[in-house]
């Protein structure tokens, strides 16, 4: 099935569009934690990978039920070696025994060669499933380099029901350094670059009327993603930028479809370390889950609420 | 010392200004090695993992008298998951033990506190040594989410004496989609990422007078990297594009300085693969770091004969 059919059936059958964001910190985890792994591994990478993998399989155990996608940030795993590319590995494996969606934040790019190596590293299904490596459902990708930087990824798009996200107009205070350049002919960098991730979507849609070839649009800036949502009409939104970045459920919400479809929003810090949140200090640091699973509960309230 | 400083006395020192790429493709090793690899460890990511190594090592050892510079490609180790990151991490510990400087190729690009992560798992010294990550002596990096992604590595440059570079001109067929864009004042995209890539670099300079951000510029456009050269002329160029994309030794040398230095150019499948090839064809698959040597030294020649 098309990856655009599989997220849209996810987010009818959740009830609600949230990608949770699984962007682990040592440092930031709750010190039970810590210092169980800290005594099984010592200091070592082995013990920031077994702790990261504990913490994620307790986050998805307490979320699975109410959202459709998780998203984890590779960086934060990367950082530890391979060690820590394990943990991502079996972060991946788990999230989609629980039935969710899996995005790999990744923001790869690199020219048509290197390319099909990281489509077939994040997207290609493997032939044993006991070994699936980093295989999730769908890859975020940068346009920088150009439209044959992007072109190898969708034939997994096609043939292995995958799905990319292009960076658009991305949710941090420098987006617009690049982005916002106006050019010569008065649109900017980046609605030159939604009118590519356009073409390339209109030649692989999914059944539902949405394209496998999403865009990334921060919820930090609702003008723009509104007016991205009108140009894009059948692209599937990953909106970043709720919550830890200032972006409100409503500047969240501005790039919807008038049909409340076509879009999730991700939450990483914000539901993930809710335990350490005054609004959630009450579940305590042993059941960082349980914050977890009420800060989700909000978060759906929320966009409910601005949606309505 | 300075990154700037360290590349630019490993050229003077090695005679020559190549970069070597180890893209290893199992399906593209010599038939020894895979049989070796297949017959201890099965078909699986164990046996690409070691193959990738032993002919990675066996590269690294008959170039590193010559070269001062290597550039694994992360795209080809991450297709095998963890194990084909532990291949990725053994080979920098190796090439540096070899005396080499060491390039990650990986084109990361992410906001803020993203980036920080990245440069950790790309650039920060590790605390043990016999557990050095992924820590290489220089990252590549993509510019398109703006100067707030691209600050986190600067302190890695400054405390650190790493280097980063920014992809500005790339070599592939699309890099004019977004790059060559022409703005509202005139200037192209990659004008302006090289003004952004520049300030950053004024502030990192080595004592060589050259920075320890530097630019990625393809050999295929020449006319782009002499243009580039005059607006950056402290600034040092990584120069992919040599050889199998289908620049020639005067296109790879455009983006040069006038005293010939501030530029490496890389060469990944001709020296690597150089066994497969008619002219080293003489020196047979058994002997594929032979092959590699000689296309090594036959291109330090024609460099020279470009730069002379």
């Amino acid at each position: 099935m098309h990856f655009a059919d599989r997220l849209d059936n996810a987010i009818k059958a959740k009830g609600n569009p949230i990608c949770v964001g699984l962007d682990p910190r040592f440092d930031q985890l709750p010190k039970p934690l810590i210092e169980a792994a800290l005594k099984q591994h010592g200091r070592t990478p082995d013990a920031v990978a077994e702790a990261f993998i504990v913490f994620n399989k307790a986050i998805l155990d307490a979320v699975a039920d109410l959202v459709p996608v998780c998203k984890p940030q590779v960086a934060f795993y990367e950082e530890y070696g391979w060690r820590g590319m394990r943990a991502y590995e079996e972060t991946i494996r788990y999230a989609k025994g629980k039935g969710l969606l899996v995005i790999s934040d990744a923001k790869r790019g690199d020219i048509g060669p290197t390319a099909l190596a990281y489509a077939r590293a994040h997207l290609s299904e493997r032939v044993d499933p006991k070994d699936a490596g980093f295989e999730a459902d769908a890859l975020t990708v940068n346009p920088y380099m150009g439209h044959d930087t992007l072109e190898p990824y969708l034939e997994a798009c096609a043939s292995e029901g995958k799905g990319i996200f292009v960076l658009v107009k991305t949710s941090n205070p420098g987006s617009g350094d690049i982005q916002d350049m106006v050019t010569a002919s008065i649109d900017t960098v980046y609605e030159r670059v939604a009118e590519l991730v356009r073409a390339l979507g209109a030649k692989n849609m999914g059944t539902c009327g949405l394209s496998n070839v999403g865009a990334v649009v921060g919820a930090t800036y609702p003008e723009q993603a509104a007016h991205l949502r009108r140009t894009m009409p059948d692209t599937i939104f990953l909106i970043p930028g709720y919550g830890a970045q200032g972006a409100t459920a409503k500047d969240a919400v501005a790039g919807f479809r008038a049909d409340k479809r076509g879009a999730i929003v991700n939450n990483s810090r914000l539901i993930i370390f809710a335990y350490r949140q005054d609004a959630y200090a009450k579940y305590g640091e042993k059941d960082f889950a349980g914050a977890a699973r009420a800060a989700t509960l909000k978060m759906a309230e929320d966009l409910k609420a601005a949606l309505a």
